[in-house]
């Protein structure tokens, strides 16, 4: 893809674009990853490639509901290892809970290489988040024996470990699918998600959804989780329709 | 990536995706090809993945100036041969007119691999549009010799045939790059596009632009020019900003 430079306009979604691309190369991906993070891209597209105000304010709702969780998890695919891999490590370093891998299209071999590169991964987080470093180390990997299911869902993403996913109360799912979404939220589950498609099943099913680019987002998390000045969150104050609908206003003003 | 029963509601779209992947693994596509269908696919999706009126506007103001050019020729990449290839003969061969392929990252093997998947999409153009079969095996398809230059234009994007790109007077170009276009336009050609973001710069600066999914617009415009009952190009009438326009107030109620 060429070299980008920094002073490139749109160099955070070109980096982006390149890391999906090294990373389908490398095995991480679904043969349709690709064409998902595009569809994503275009949606980024339409929100000006910037976080706005309404997710901005459901970052802050999903930094308290996962600090105040019983038992929280980070639920992870191929496409957020790629984008975001060694950040919600240490989101997982900062909240001391586990990030489990658990994918739509599962083979051996994509789960060892996400699974590895995860491992890896904490290298990076470590140089991002120096003062998380111990917690880094101690992050917790899951997915590679299932050993439970959600269930209502059909196929392998509906595996997972009891001591992850099945059992929390408060679920990060970033680039989340609808399917599952529902399932996670039938189970009586807090699910938290980040989807740049203000109109998508999953952004309309979940208890809090980030409209937002996630390797954007997900720092502006763990900041207001270092902060520590959170408010607690406001349960039934929070009103996700009406927060999607305050972003699909910043979209309509931008084709105007 | 599995199969798709034909009743599936979003049949036509995974049949695009499916399409894809085959030709990224056969060597068709540059890296970030699958990435730009995604973006399309998102904007289609917003169109709720049907051609809008002025769409349909715009696609008869192509044929009428398609129909009276001096001398058209239409460019094709790597999503296009895979998309539309055989359709895009087929228009060719109605028309009387060569494709020529003109890629964004030219390599020697994407080229042959594009010439080649072309040569034997002509089998599939007979088998959709059995009347044209003659015409079909006439279809001049260039691009493996470039000999001239797209001014002002640079990489090998700008190679193109004399007898092609360079002296056609009218051009249909579908997922065209920005730069491209607006070196087409200053060279003073009727740049007919094909792009599903109403907002993107090829969108602005071409003379007609069908906002519509490729695969399902062209055989509406090879219908069009079966029928021959088109009306003169309205020419000096076309006024493709507000067509543009009309196309974004569609977006904007499928938002509402």
């Amino acid at each position: 893809m060429g070299e980008v430079p920094e002073s490139h306009p749109r160099f955070a979604s070109l980096m982006a674009r390149k890391k999906l691309v090294e990373a389908a190369a490398a095995g991480l991906l679904a043969d349709s990853a690709l064409i998902a993070h595009g569809r994503g891209e275009a949606f980024d597209y339409l929100l000006g490639e910037d976080t706005c105000e309404p997710a901005r304010r459901a970052i802050e709702e999903t930094a308290a509901r996962l600090q105040c969780a019983q038992k929280c998890v980070i639920s992870v695919n191929g496409n957020t290892v790629a984008l975001a891999g060694p950040h919600l490590i240490a989101l997982a370093a900062k909240l001391a809970c586990p990030i489990e891998v658990n994918i739509y299209y599962r083979t051996p071999e994509r789960m060892d290489a996400l699974l590895s590169t995860l491992h890896f991964q904490r290298e990076e987080a470590a140089e991002l988040y120096p003062n998380l470093v111990n917690d880094i180390s101690n992050v917790e990997i899951l997915g590679a024996e299932p050993n439970a299911r959600i269930p209502n869902l059909e196929g392998p993403r509906a595996n997972c470990h009891s001591e992850g996913i099945f059992s929390a109360d408060t679920i990060l799912v970033p680039l989340e699918d609808g399917d599952r979404c529902e399932s996670l939220i039938a189970m009586g589950k807090t699910v938290c998600v980040i989807d740049l498609n203000p109109l998508s099943r999953t952004a309309r099913t979940a208890t809090v959804t980030i409209v937002d680019e996630l390797s954007r987002c997900v720092p502006i998390l763990i900041e207001e989780l270092m902060n520590g000045s959170l408010d607690p969150p406001l349960l039934d104050k929070w009103n996700n329709e009406k927060n999607l609908q305050e972003v699909i206003d910043v979209i309509l003003r931008r084709f105007e």
